[in-house]
C-alpha cells in the first residue's frame, strides 16, 4: 500500500478485513493525504490551504460504517477532514502498519512477478523491497504544475511568483496587488479570499469555465450526483436540468466578466465556488484574459491590458507523478490506462486506488475500488484476460477524448459516477464467478497469489 | 431641505431645477447620508462599515441622467457610492447649496404659517431660522437601537459591547470569539466577515427571517422588483415565484440551522446575504437563538446553550429620531403618518422625503417623491383636502398593520414598490390638475407659497 490517503485508508480497511497481510508506505507523517496540511511534511507540494474546506458534503464524503461526526458542518474545514481521517485510521488498526516518512521513489514490475519498491526513509537511507502486489494510492496532486513553458519575463519579474502548493493564508498579501492565474477551485478559492485582504485582486482566466455552487435546491451537488434518482436520468436530461437551475441560480456566467464557457456544462471539469460569482458582481475581483508576458512590476494580459502586481499565484494545477516506469499502467499518449480505472492491463498484482476526478466525493468509489482490490488480492475475485481489460480502458479513453478533447492527460481521471459504479459492480460480479471457474477454463486464477512470502508482507 | 442622502440630493435638484430657492442644512461635513463613511462625522452613528457594499444593483440605484460610471461594479462599495453621490451634487452646483456640518435639532411649525428650524453650525452656536417650507431628509436610521431592557447581566460582562453602527472593520475581532445580535443585513454581513479572522462566531437569531442573496436568475432582485413585467404579476404569483426560486437556490432556511421563518416571504422584510448561508454549512458560523442575559465571561442563550465570547455586537437597529414634535407627521402609536408617503396631513409646508424601506433601491422612489415635492413647492401640483389625505396614509398603515404586524413602528416605511409608483404617479398627475383649477373651487391653492422671502430661503 502506498499512500494514506482517503483511498489508501479505504484499501487498507479492505485488507485488514480480509486478514491480508500489508504494510503502508506513507511519505508524510500522518495519514490524510491532501488534507494533512498542518505536518510539516513538504509544506510546498501540498494543494491544502488555511481556508480549504471540503468541497463535497460530509455526509457522502464519510466512509460507510464511520460516519462523520455529529457536530461537523456541511462542508468541513480541512483540520476536520484531517482529524476524522486520523481517527478511522486509529479506530480501525490501520495506523500502526504504516511507515510514516516513507517516500516511493520506484515502483518496477520484477519480471519473475511481483514488485520492487525503492522507497527512501525519514533518516534519508534508500531501500529496496519486494512484494507480490502493490496497491499505488499516492494520489495524482504530486507535483505542482508551472506555466510551461515559463511566462515570458517571469524572469525580470521583481514580485514574487508562487504555486497555490505555497501558499497557505493571504495574511502576507494585505494591501497588495496579486494576480491570480487559474481558473479551478483553488485558483477561485485563494481570489476569493484575497479579494477581502489585498488591494486588487485580478483573476486571469484563460479558458471559460462553469462557475457552481455547492449546493442547487439545498441540496450539496455531490449528493445529486449520488443519489439514485440522479443515475436514472439520461445524460442529456442531467445535462439539461442543471443548465436551467444554474440559469435561476446565477445567470450567465458571462454577465459577470467572465469569459462565457466554450463547452456545455459536464463536458468538461466544472469549477466549484460558493462566492466567486458574488465577489466579481461586487468588483471586489477583476477578471483579465491568460498573462502574455510579466514585466519588472506588473502582468500584461492577452488584451493588452496591464497591472501592476506585487505578486502572481499561479493555480495552474499539478502534475501526476507515479513512481511507474512509462511502460506500466499509461499509454502511448501518456495517459492512464486501467481496467476499471484500478489494474493496468498486461500487468498482475499492481492496483491503483483513487485515481478517479469524479463531480463529486470520492469515498464511497475509492471503497467500491477497495472492496474490489481486497477481493482480487484475496483470490476471491479474478481478472478477465488482457485483451478484454484492455478493451474497457480505451473504451474509457475514448469515451473521455470525445467529451473532454485529449489535450489534458488528466481528463483520463474524470468518471462519471452512476456509469462508473455500474461498471465497477457488474465487472467485481463477474470477477467473483471467475474465481469459482476452475482454472482450466483458460481464465487467470488469483489462488497463486494467496501464497505468503516469507520474509514480507504480501502487499504494499 | 434638511439633509444631503440620496433623497435629499433627488429633492434638491428637483428644486433647483424650479429654480426654487432653498438651502440644505446638512449634520456630516459631506454629501452621501448613510454613503458617508470616510468622514469622521460622529462616526458611531453611522450605519457603514468597511466592506458595506451597496445591496441594490448600480444600474437601478444611480440618478436618472445622471448613471453610475460605466467600471463600477454591480454592487459597489461604499466608498464607490460616496464618491458617485459628491460628483452628482457638485456637477448639478448642489455642494455650495449645503450648510455642512450643521446639525438640525428642532423643526416646529410656526401657527402663522411656516417652520421654525433650530439648528446647531460646526462651531456650536445654535441658530432659529424661518422657511417657509421644509424638506426632511434626515432619513431613518438616526439612532443606534441597543436592546431594551437592557439584557440582564450586561453591566457585568467582561468583554466589549458594541452597536453595529460603531463597527468598521473585522481587525480588531481578529483569532476573537464573537456574538453577533440580530438577523438583518448588517448582523449577516458582519457575521460573514468576522468568522474569516475570529475564532469564533455566533449569531445570535432570534426570529427567522427569509435569507435572499442579491441575484436571482443573475438578476439583481432589486432590477427584478423594478421590473415591468414583475409589477403585473399578481402579489400573489410574486410571491409563489420568488419562493420557488429561493427553494430551488438554497432549499430549506431550516437546513442552515436558522430558525424557519413564521411568516411567508414578502410578508416581512428579507435579509439579503450572499454569503451567510454558504459560511453557514461550512461551519464558520454558529446560529443560537436570542440572548437570555450575559454572564462576565459570555452569553447565555434561550435554549440554555452558553458560548464564552470576548464581544458582543448589536446588530439591533435604529431607531427613527426626527426633530419634529410628536403631533406632526406621527400617529397617536408613534408610526409616520404620511399622506403617500410625504406629507403629514394637517401641515401644510412639510415634506417628509426618503422615508420609504422598498425591496430593492430607494432612488427612483426618492426621485418620483423629488418631483412631486418640487411641483407642490412650485405650486405646480396642489394637495388635496385634508380629510382625503387623512384617508390615504391610514390606509397605508391599515395594510402595513395586516401584511406585517403593529409590532415594529418602522414597518410603516415599507412599501411594494410598484403599487407605491402607481399611487404617487397618480396624485402627482392629480395634484397637478388641482392646481389649475381656480382657488373658488374650495380646494387649498399653492400660489401664495410662491412668494420669495426677503430674508430666507422659501425651502430649507
Amino acid at each position: 500500500m502506498i499512500g494514506s490517503g482517503i483511498s489508501g485508508l479505504a484499501a487498507m480497511r479492505s485488507l485488514a478485513r480480509r486478514g491480508i497481510d500489508f504494510v503502508c508506505l506513507e511519505r508524510d507523517s500522518a495519514v490524510g493525504g491532501v488534507w494533512n496540511f498542518d505536518s510539516t511534511d513538504s509544506p510546498d507540494s501540498h494543494p491544502a490551504y488555511g481556508s480549504l474546506h471540503l468541497n463535497t458534503s460530509s455526509k457522502v464524503t464519510g466512509f460507510t460504517g464511520f460516519p462523520v461526526p455529529e457536530d461537523f458542518p456541511r462542508y468541513p474545514r480541512h483540520d476536520q477532514v484531517a482529524s476524522y481521517l486520523r481517527r478511522f485510521a486509529d479506530e480501525h488498526g490501520l495506523t500502526e502498519r504504516i511507515e510514516f516518512g516513507t517516500d516511493v521513489r520506484r515502483v518496477e514490475p520484477n519480471p519473475a512477478g511481483g514488485w520492487f519498491v525503492t522507497s527512501r526513509d525519514p533518516r534519508g537511507s534508500v531501500r529496496t523491497r519486494h512484494f507480490r502486489e502493490v496497491v499505488l494510492a499516492s494520489g495524482y496532486h504530486s507535483v505542482p504544475r508551472m506555466p510551461d513553458p515559463e511566462i515570458t519575463g517571469s524572469a525580470e519579474f521583481r514580485g514574487e511568483q508562487l504555486h497555490s502548493a505555497q501558499y497557505t493564508d493571504s495574511d502576507s498579501f494585505r494591501g497588495k496587488s496579486v494576480a491570480v492565474v487559474g481558473f479551478g477551485n483553488s485558483a477561485c478559492d485563494i481570489a476569493v479570499e484575497l479579494s477581502r485582504v489585498a488591494a486588487r485582486t485580478v483573476l486571469s482566466v484563460r479558458r471559460g469555465s462553469h462557475v457552481v455552487p455547492k449546493t442547487l435546491m439545498g441540496l450539496p451537488i455531490d449528493e445529486i450526483a449520488a443519489s439514485r434518482w440522479w443515475s436514472f436520468l439520461p445524460f442529456k436530461a442531467q445535462r439539461r436540468l442543471i443548465e436551467v437551475l444554474l440559469h435561476l441560480t446565477r445567470g450567465r456566467i458571462a454577465d459577470y466578466g467572465l469569459p462565457e464557457p466554450d463547452h456545455r456544462v459536464m463536458d468538461a471539469p466544472i469549477t466549484i465556488s460558493d462566492e466567486l460569482l458574488s465577489r466579481l458582481s461586487h468588483g471586489e475581483i477583476t477578471v483579465r484574459p491568460g498573462i502574455d508576458r510579466l514585466t519588472p512590476t506588473g502582468v500584461t494580459f492577452g488584451d493588452g491590458s496591464v497591472e501592476e502586481v506585487d505578486a502572481v499565484i499561479y493555480c495552474t494545477g499539478y502534475d501526476m507523478s507515479l513512481p511507474l516506469p512509462a511502460d506500466v499502467a499509461f499509454d502511448s499518449e501518456g495517459r492512464l490506462e486501467l481496467f476499471h480505472r484500478v489494474v493496468p492491463p498486461g500487468h498482475r498484482g499492481l492496483y491503483l486506488a483513487g485515481f478517479l476526478r469524479p463531480v463529486g466525493a470520492l469515498t464511497k468509489l475509492a471503497e467500491l475500488q477497495a472492496e474490489w482490490i481486497g477481493d482480487l488480492i484475496a483470490g476471491e475475485a479474478a481478472l478477465p484476460g488482457e485483451r478484454e481489460m484492455l478493451a474497457e480502458s480505451r473504451a474509457h479513453l475514448d469515451r473521455i477524448a470525445r467529451r473532454y478533447g485529449t489535450e489534458r492527460r488528466e481528463d483520463a481521471l474524470n468518471v462519471d459516477v452512476p456509469t462508473y459504479v455500474r461498471g465497477l459492480k457488474q465487472e467485481h460480479r463477474r470477477g467473483r464467478e471467475r474465481a469459482e471457474v476452475p482454472a482450466a477454463s483458460g481464465r487467470h486464477r488469483l489462488t497463486d497469489l494467496r501464497r505468503p512470502s516469507a520474509e514480507q508482507p504480501s502487499a504494499s
